[in-house]
């Protein structure tokens, strides 16, 4: 199939279409840029929902709950579950995809996990791209996962209008969870686990940490929620329905529409040059060489980084 | 002071400007390129031992009883604390500061916490930097401990010769505790807080994942520790100690060396392309307008990379 052919049918509303077009641009096969590009002009509709925090808080279950809220309103929904996997931990990723069997069969759900194949970048990168696509799909909403809480995971999180900070009781002291430095991007709050001890410490504590402050203008709630049971579901689904209001209303939708394309900009130029400079320096057999030299204190870091901007075109232009 | 004056300070083991240097390196200093550079060929002798795990593991504790051992032993220390932390949760690095009090009196130990001011690209290089300043200035051993278990957390282990994983039962389930991605990067297993319920379970899980597999030929002890009180940190100690000995002996030392000269290489391209570019753009007034065409559809995401690529000197040659 050409990318053409494609686009047309993702625009089409081709769920097998769409599918394959992921494969396209995760795998970056040919004419999968053309393909972003055509679909591009489409993009722009879908709410993005980021939902983040450290592993064992019930991201996934929340995220379960949610889409069904969403369903029970008849939106259709992306669901992206970024997941730095691995070879050796290929059961986690197998673990997703056994959880979101649950709304597997429902056409109104469109799920898909995003495994990272090295560097971060390159995820990050993909979740922007596969945002992109379900968007001119034509799913109402996108909520894009991130498993772990690392700086990474949190810079996905420039993608999406509305970001969701998942914590539980119990993770270690409130210092330990304000590490996760998830803290600052946050919109809603939500400690899950709220039937264990410590849940209500937990919201006053971030509570008494955000007064004073807010998210724009926006004072962030946070929500008391046993996810498994479907408890406090309902607000937080209210809550990320009102701050899209609050953004919309208020005008703030557009400086997060450009957060997440000043994102994206970002990790295209560094796949482009970064990527694309290494990659030919191996294929050249020259970073072997440089890195020898450099590991025999020959040259030093910066040195092979300068020689590599000068072989492979890179010339910072002095301003004119 | 100019930086060669400094430079010599730093090799004549002056405190004070190793403080310095590693100031002037993280604030990006003029001078501090030269400094770096000047200080590179001294460097090559201390051992990385990286220190990573989700929130609320120990790793704190741990990297404070491993200390202590490395001091009985003689040996100097350098602990660099990379913290992704922010205004908001400006706490986090004062309850590391508060801990690292016990060795803040040590000539022996060297301390410093690393701050993110945005993308963590910035805060890997800076990492990279230090460990350089720190293994210049004579330090036996630097430990480089990283907060959170993001994937680009993980990048930063790269630079490490040995990576140590700390995990603690009661995280959430074994799948979880897996998603850390964190599993295939160590070369030595702890088990903290092994006096919890279901630590053998986690000890057991860990062993019968690397079942079967090496790391590069060694295969990662796990070791059930109590950091808090004591217990087992003298094993892991010797197990650090056997695993560089492993590396010496067996020849593997040189690929881990080169494997962190390429991250530190990729890091300074990062922000010396990357960084660079989208930084002008911002001066000249360029970016805004080309992401309000992105943001209008006029222009794709990677039409707008290619224009900055255009614009600020990036041409990849073609193979000649």
């Amino acid at each position: 199939m050409i990318w053409a052919d494609l686009a047309k049918r993702v625009l089409g509303k081709d769920r097998r279409a769409l599918a394959r077009a992921i494969s396209w641009v995760e795998d970056g096969r040919e004419g999968s840029l053309d393909l972003l590009r055509a679909l591009y002009p489409h993009t722009g509709k879908a709410h993005i929902v980021g939902v983040t925090g450290s592993p064992g808080v019930g991201k996934s279950t929340m995220v379960d709950a949610l889409a069904a809220s969403y369903r029970a309103a008849s939106c259709t929904l992306g669901i992206i579950a970024v997941d730095p996997t691995s070879p050796l931990t290929g059961g986690a990723l197998l673990g997703d995809r056994i959880r979101m069997n649950r709304h597997g069969a429902d056409p109104g759900v469109f799920i898909r996990s995003l495994a990272s194949r090295g560097r971060l970048g390159g995820l990050s990168r993909a979740t922007g791209d596969v945002i992109r696509l379900m968007d001119a799909f034509g799913l109402d909403v996108i909520i894009v996962e991130t498993v772990g809480s690392g700086q990474a995971e949190v810079d996905i999180m420039r993608y999406a209008h509305t970001v969701v900070v998942i914590t539980a009781p119990g993770l270690g002291d409130e210092v330990q969870v304000l590490k996760a430095g998830t803290m600052e991007i946050g919109d809603i709050f939500v400690v899950n686990k709220a039937d264990r001890d410590g849940a209500e410490k937990t919201v006053n504590d971030i509570r008494s940490l955000w007064k004073g402050h807010t998210q724009d203008g926006w004072v962030p709630p946070v929500y008391a929620v046993v996810a498994r049971e479907g408890q406090g579901i309902q607000e937080v689904y209210q809550g990320i329905l009102d701050h899209r209001r609050y953004l919309v209303d208020g005008g703030g939708l557009a400086a997060r529409v450009t957060r997440g394309l000043e994102t994206q900009v970002r990790d295209i130029l560094e796949e482009t040059v970064v990527d694309y400079m290494l990659l030919k320096a191996k294929e050249d057999g020259l970073l072997q060489g440089l890195l020898e030299e450099v590991a025999g204190r020959r040259l030093d870091p910066h040195g092979a980084a300068a020689r590599l901007c000068d072989r492979y075109g890179w010339r910072p232009k002095e301003p004119e």
